[in-house]
């Protein structure tokens, strides 16, 4: 088993912060974990930033074999750490075993995918216009495109994964496959988990050879930390998953910085669920059980937690209301991931419950900081005036809104700020209905849903994690799924370069087998 | 023939404006031309956004076919204009009937080629992984994705290409075909020659039966059109060439909305040369004569004009500024887009003068705003301690910085800002100085050139017209070629919708005959 060190990572070199240490505290119990992390500071993001950069050539230009052995080495090396990294896990953030063992099957999963992702190389988007010599009026040069890294990378590990969305996770995966360095911030809340996951990385860029300052693992204040990362000149992007208050701080940092930079923030979203007429009025009690058991899930602390309920009054109604009551009365309490995301959780819940009615409350937690589910119901024409019943309430909580006809539900739907994902529940009847609410739902979401729910989001090509403002803070991009990858590249032109100076990816003789675009066609790939 | 309402036009409907007039100025003779262009103010803003966020949703939901007519039709009503169109760009511009013709047939033949990249439905990502039934420990669900338009684009026309980065320029092609509206901000400069191709516009959208809200066109002042258009809540995304102020006051703008919005600005260059040490002993007169070709080339008023020539000194370096100074010499004056740009080239002038060794000037321009071609030379320890020499000059100007050695040439690549191109002249055996620029070349620069001229910017699918900041306000783009389109569109993401409430593109049976990815694989299409 490995040992924790309450160290931060540059490189392969371990370090002792200089600020006010961070300790973990187990949510179920309110004890505090050992080690203590002292926290870093500028110096050490100094540093980390300018290992990373003097990485960056290389290890942008490794093969795609050599990158995709990398990824699939961490993902390894995590699953050597054993038990000790779940019962870590558990330990921070008061999750379930069964739950965390899942986390890190997806994250390893994902690592894999990268590395998949990376030997096809579709991600490059090579593109090659061959010279037209004898063109007329003027001749055409030889220009060939590929993407390449846009160089070191702030990752910002979330609260909410500690394995799927921190150190080793989707933004550190794609950005690594994209041949970016990466330096974590870690999240205050898990650093044990964070540091046996650091660690994981670190053998792996050893095994690999390559240069150390492909990965860093920093542990310090979002303020002082995380700005600084965010500040510095070296780092080129940076991906973040928490709250909308969090991020905006961020962008504004790599915003006003001289040269600004793109940030990937997914932050907010409420993640409505329109329930239709025909679905409400065949399956009633099956949709308010469904709606809560995907509210419940890990304790509703998933970016995908169905926060809104969309209804138009009708048959059915009251059997969902009473069914999805009876659900949330009987739902255990569930001890939440820290201390203060519990009490953002009791303050969201009183605002619901000053500005809305309460349709049902689920078992009380006994102690520590748990999260008592919470329901309640508001008319549609209150639920449009009010700004606070349209804010996210991190945790087990939701809305159900009551239409009086389908117009008024295409009104709520368009009043939305934009979101990750939006669900119909349907049957064959309401094919109109749902017709009529899907050019909304794609101007305002990055993942639509048919008789299913939004929690659980699967890593595959497919996928967009993402969605208009807030929910993040850049609409044309995923951090979930292979795409994710594309963050982190920017495309880079070569015209009339001897074919001894061209990168692999666009020598005549196509080396790297993958597939391009050849004068706008499909280049036919002869093994 | 055309002939000139003075108006601005909102879908459909030409109107008057009621703020201060515009009126363009032929910079050969200083005559104030016919007719004035009333300036639009807020609320024409607040119109043509309506109008555009109303055709949104069935605009981007034309099909291929259509889509591509509609480009096609533009490009063929623009050439309907005939030669009024080049008689007023001439007499707005200043520039020559040849260039003038050449950018007509290229604002055309971008018009084709987007109109192709729509058939080809590449730009549409589809990405298709079938839902997994029986899969452990969990089913997969069907997932499914295609990018779609990211809503109403304001495009902002350029001065110093009337035509190929105006009205129906790049961006405004782009955006077409990619399923945006367009709202364009004319550029003052040629208001004659912008209404002309908006009319060619207006009736492309009739002749198709579209929506009129897809295409508007406004006159007047950036600092209340432009503003307004930037920040107003239905535009989505802004397309802009030209000053590096300009492009960060509308920066500034979107980032600043409730809901901030991407700005595809293309803004600053000076597209360093560097000229190898085996080149320029080999060709040195020819590199000389060349180099000065292109800087004169419309009068310098190109975004990828050489700006700063890198040598080391050695043979062949008095030969190289002999031979560019009596080419400079020979140069006659030409006149430039506008009194201000010529004031401004002349104060930038002005600052190279104070600050670097002269070389030669061109021919004095005798009347009216012309650009007399100067070329000057520093030390590159100057060059590297002085802000005012890294500027770029808009124009014909340039400056050769003297490097002791490959190394200080290294250093010179190393401090650069970010830039649309960069250019090798080089011989065989500057291969190992060619490998050791390239990785720092590649970190800085959108193009790489070796043995041409950047000025020339090829319309097709590998161009790269695009860089780091501030070359760009958005480094993972290009401005030109088949891939802007991707700048217009985000992607959105399908579980388990019925296969009648799927997009054509996402149809199991692929009626669009289109490539997708299918699980991770490139799927085999058997027409």
């Amino acid at each position: 088993m490995s040992s924790l060190k309450g160290q931060s990572l540059i490189g392969q070199h371990w370090i002792d912060g200089t600020r006010k240490e961070i300790r973990a505290i187990n949510p179920a119990t309110g004890e505090t974990l050992n080690p203590p992390y002292k926290g870093c500071c500028e110096a050490d993001v100094e540093k980390a930033s300018e290992l990373a950069s003097s990485a960056f050539d290389s290890y942008r230009e490794t093969s795609l074999e050599e990158r995709a052995t990398f990824l699939e080495t961490i993902a390894s090396e995590i699953e050597s750490l054993g038990e000790a990294l779940i019962e870590r896990a558990m330990a921070e953030s008061g999750l379930p075993q069964t739950r965390l063992e899942g986390e890190r099957g997806r994250t390893c999963g994902q690592l894999r995918l990268f590395a998949d992702v990376v030997r096809s190389g579709e991600w490059l988007d090579v593109r090659i216009d061959p010279s037209l010599p004898d063109r007329q009026p003027l001749p055409r040069a030889d220009l060939r495109q590929r993407h390449i890294a846009v160089g070191p990378v702030a990752v910002f590990g979330a609260s909410n994964f500690p394995l799927a969305f921190s150190v080793a996770g989707g933004d550190t995966a794609s950005a690594l496959a994209a041949g970016c360095p990466v330096i974590v911030k870690a999240h205050s809340a898990h650093p044990g988990t964070s540091e046996l996951v650091g660690q994981a990385v670190q053998k792996a860029v050893s095994r690999c050879r390559l240069p150390e300052g492909v990965f860093s693992l920093l542990f310090g204040s979002g303020r002082e930390v995380g700005q600084a990362l965010v500040a510095h000149p070296n780092i080129q992007a940076v991906g973040f998953t928490g709250s909308r208050s969090g991020g905006m701080a961020l962008l504004a940092t790599a915003q006003s910085r001289p040269q600004p930079i793109p940030v990937y923030a997914e932050m907010s979203s409420i993640n409505p669920v329109f329930v239709l007429p025909e679905a409400l009025s065949a399956r009633a009690k099956a949709l308010g059980e469904g709606f809560i058991g995907s509210l419940n899930m890990g304790a509703g602390q998933f970016c995908t937690n169905p926060g809104l309920v969309v209804v138009v009054k009708g048959d059915g109604l009251d059997t969902f209301i009473e069914a999805a009551g009876i659900a949330v009365n009987e739902s255990a309490s569930q001890t939440m991931l820290t201390p203060g995301i519990h009490q953002a959780y009791e303050q969201g819940v009183s605002q619901l419950s000053d500005n809305a009615q309460e349709i049902a409350r689920g078992v009380p937690g006994r102690d520590g900081y748990q999260c008592q589910t919470a329901l309640y119901t508001t008319p549609a024409a209150d639920f449009l005036s009010s700004k606070a019943l349209q804010e996210e309430v991190f945790g087990a909580a939701s809305l159900i809104i009551e239409c009086r006809d389908e117009s008024e539900m295409l009104s709520v739907a368009k009043q939305l700020e934009g979101q990750l994902t939006g669900t119909l529940q349907m049957d064959e009847g309401d094919m109109g209905a749902a017709r009529s609410l899907l050019p909304t739902l794609e101007r305002k979401v990055g993942r639509i849903l048919v008789n299913g729910w939004p929690t659980g989001v699967e890593v595959c090509h497919a996928m967009v994690h993402g969605g208009p403002f807030p929910a993040t803070s850049d609409t044309r991009t995923t951090s979930v799924g292979s795409a994710a990858i594309h963050r982190f590249l920017r495309p880079v032109c070569y015209q009339d370069l001897p074919m001894a100076l061209l990168p692999e990816a666009l020598k005549d003789s196509n080396p790297l087998k993958i597939n391009r675009l050849v004068d706008g066609q499909r280049e036919q790939i002869n093994f």
